[in-house]
């Protein structure tokens, strides 16, 4: 006789258990959280083997062929597991362990008129999914991120990662239990097609935030089709804008390095501007040093004079490479890049390098994206380099969270109201 | 020949105009907003008798039973507009002018190690939508809240006061213009029917926000259907626990307090759980104390036992009377109480009355609501005793708000990251 789980009943039946989980979790202290890190990233070292050979069933399926159909070399790549990269997942967790504990920081207080004392306590979400691709990695990086901020972690990875991921999860979960804490604060999704993306996306008021972490096509699908609160994260159509008053050595540095120091991140350039004052100087000196580097350029027409320069039509203004292309433009002045990133960006960072004060503040006031650059590269928009110590992602929405996500940004709020019989 | 223009456009051409103006809105100083919010104060008081003559049109119809059909009567009273409902209004304007302007305040800001100087700025969101139910006072309400923060507000009250709402936002919109800042930084939604609902909460793109105001089948068909970020407000399953170490007295005074004061808001109790140790001291006294205010108490067989309870049911536990109702239960200790909460509350605001420290520190981290209050009345939620000057609304979701939300709560951030030509 076979079971008959709908996918919504089996995504609800974690979901009841990865709440139960959070109401422990919410009143862990820190020093248990930390030793449940801790246990986690000794585990992964101590069962490697074991996690090792769940990977290789995941390589050998994605090399052959099977189900899902065989990955691009470069993804193979990133699903295979080696000790190094075990050794990194640990590291990770242990670096998690020393971050400050947000849960429970008093964002603001006051005593009323009335005697009343005000505190808003920072507490956890509660339940919080995942939805990610290919790398395994990220099973462990997501589990100590939620576990650190107090929430109970569902996490959906990709198929093609099913077996890593189930063994992951599998120690995980056993060195989260070892130190008293509770297992399901660590739980994959059950089932591996879409209708349990579905079941879990639909599960409102059973899983608290969604976060989606991968390519613009599965953040579109979790933002259209979650009922569940999404924060979006990480496209990025990025823009360097090179004012009248650049310093153009500074200039050439910043868009080469935002545009080739690594090309398939979010904060990497995918457009270029260039001040029709400078144009002259500049553009000669950034032809040749991006197509130095095999930069393809898409251009209009005033860069379509330099050899090797494409025409640039509407789609590469909007589109984000994540490769060695870039689009590029000159403009009359600095509103009319304004006006080119309005219509354009995806408001994840955007640059302007200038000399002049007045073109800095207006285009910082005026460019509405989660981080705006003066004459720094575009690629400092992280978690790491902002000093947060962990990110979960950058957030291109407005709502909650907005620029790289460290574990406060997993956190929400209440206010806690204390008084001696007071009423209205 | 009829223009044929879809719910879809019509609501695409209101949110590009307030796009615009939205541009203007954010670089608009404090002191262009306040002039604008003392014009629209000024405007509303100066042009009365055209307001006013536009509410009888729709009081007329509210009563006559035309389209929508008529109104219950203190439907139609909440609609209706006298002289000094207008002078309120005015007065909600000046007293947001009076307010800090959120917008620009440095949330956190450092040195990074390499120099660049780390800003996170408040920011407006761009586009705020709201949609609101019969009282046309929100129509000025949310106007003001949405210029003051920077946002261009897209405004969708109830076809029962469409014609109010339409000479409010006109009269506003002319102050706004008449002090330089755009007339779009006001409008109304164009059409009447669910369609253009429908079309605001498909606009994902277009409009930042969308905050629903009004009763639970509103917000619930706003939460299921919007694609837009939405921040969800208002319903209160509020519980007030007497504990055993209460001071009954206090206790009392808070129950009654909470449930009688004013029974139509979302911070008025709707369920009573009294710790067993203490029932039979205090069940006689709340029960004689709430019934002599006329409230209906719905208890279990403990509080069955007094004349004129009505036994509860599980539909008890989780209704939202906003009456004079009250859900009542014994609970046999602290825990069971906080299980009750976890399985009914709608997360808004929750009560302990306790002399016991640990009883009200297990309560309060435990309590996963907006609010959780000790031996003060749950009736305190709310902005204004908060401090906070104005209210947009009260959030019951975790993400981005939680709790009474002022100014602040209508803005997101932006990082500012200023180098030297530094590079990664």
């Amino acid at each position: 006789m076979t079971e008959t789980v709908t996918p919504e009943a089996a995504v609800r039946s974690v979901a009841l258990r990865a709440r139960e989980a959070s109401y422990e979790l919410a009143l862990a202290t820190r020093a248990a959280k930390d030793a449940a890190l801790h246990a986690m990233a000794e585990a992964l070292l101590a069962r490697a083997t074991e996690v090792i050979a769940a990977n290789a069933e995941d390589v050998a399926r994605a090399e052959s062929g099977g189900t899902p159909a065989s990955l691009p070399a470069n993804l193979v790549d990133r699903l295979r597991l080696t000790d190094d990269r075990l050794a990194g997942m640990a590291q990770g967790l242990r670096d998690v362990a020393a971050l400050p504990d947000p849960v429970g920081e008093v964002v603001r207080g006051s005593t009323l008129a009335n005697g009343l004392e005000l505190r808003q306590v920072r507490v956890p979400f509660g339940v919080v999914g995942m939805i990610y691709e290919a790398r395994p990695n990220v099973t462990a990086d997501a589990a100590g991120l939620c576990l650190k901020s107090g929430n109970a972690a569902l996490l959906r990875g990709s198929s093609s990662a099913r077996s890593s991921n189930a063994a992951i999860a599998a120690v995980l979960r056993d060195a989260v239990a070892s130190t008293g804490l509770p297992a399901d604060a660590v739980q994959l999704v059950p089932g591996d097609g879409h209708d349990s993306v579905r079941a879990l996306m639909r599960a409102r008021g059973l899983v608290d935030v969604l976060i989606p972490r991968g390519g613009a096509g599965l953040i579109r699908s979790v933002v259209e089709e979650s009922t569940v609160p999404v924060i979006e994260t990480g496209v990025g159509n990025v823009h360097v804008y090179v004012d009248a008053a650049a310093d153009l050595d500074k200039a050439l540095a910043i868009v080469l390095n935002a545009k080739t120091s690594r090309t398939s991140v979010c904060n990497s350039a995918e457009s270029l501007l260039v001040h029709a004052a400078v144009a002259g100087e500049f553009l000669p000196r950034v032809v040749k040093a991006l197509q130095a580097e095999s930069v393809t350029i898409h251009g209009d027409d005033t860069f379509g004079v330099y050899e090797g320069v494409l025409p640039a039509t509407d789609e590469d203004w909007a589109t984000e490479y994540l490769a060695l292309d870039i689009a590029a433009a000159v403009v009359p002045d600095l509103d009319a890049a304004i006006a080119h990133i309005r219509r354009w960006s995806s408001g994840h960072t955007e640059a302007i390098v200038t000399e002049d004060l007045t073109a800095a503040r207006r285009f910082t006031a005026a460019v509405d994206s989660a981080a705006v650059m003066v004459n720094a590269s575009t690629r400092f928009t992280d978690g790491g380099e902002f000093g947060f110590g962990a990110e979960i992602g950058i957030s291109t929405q407005k709502l909650h969270a907005r620029g790289p996500m460290g574990l406060p940004e997993l956190t929400s709020t209440k206010y806690v109201v204390t008084g001696d019989g007071h009423v209205r």
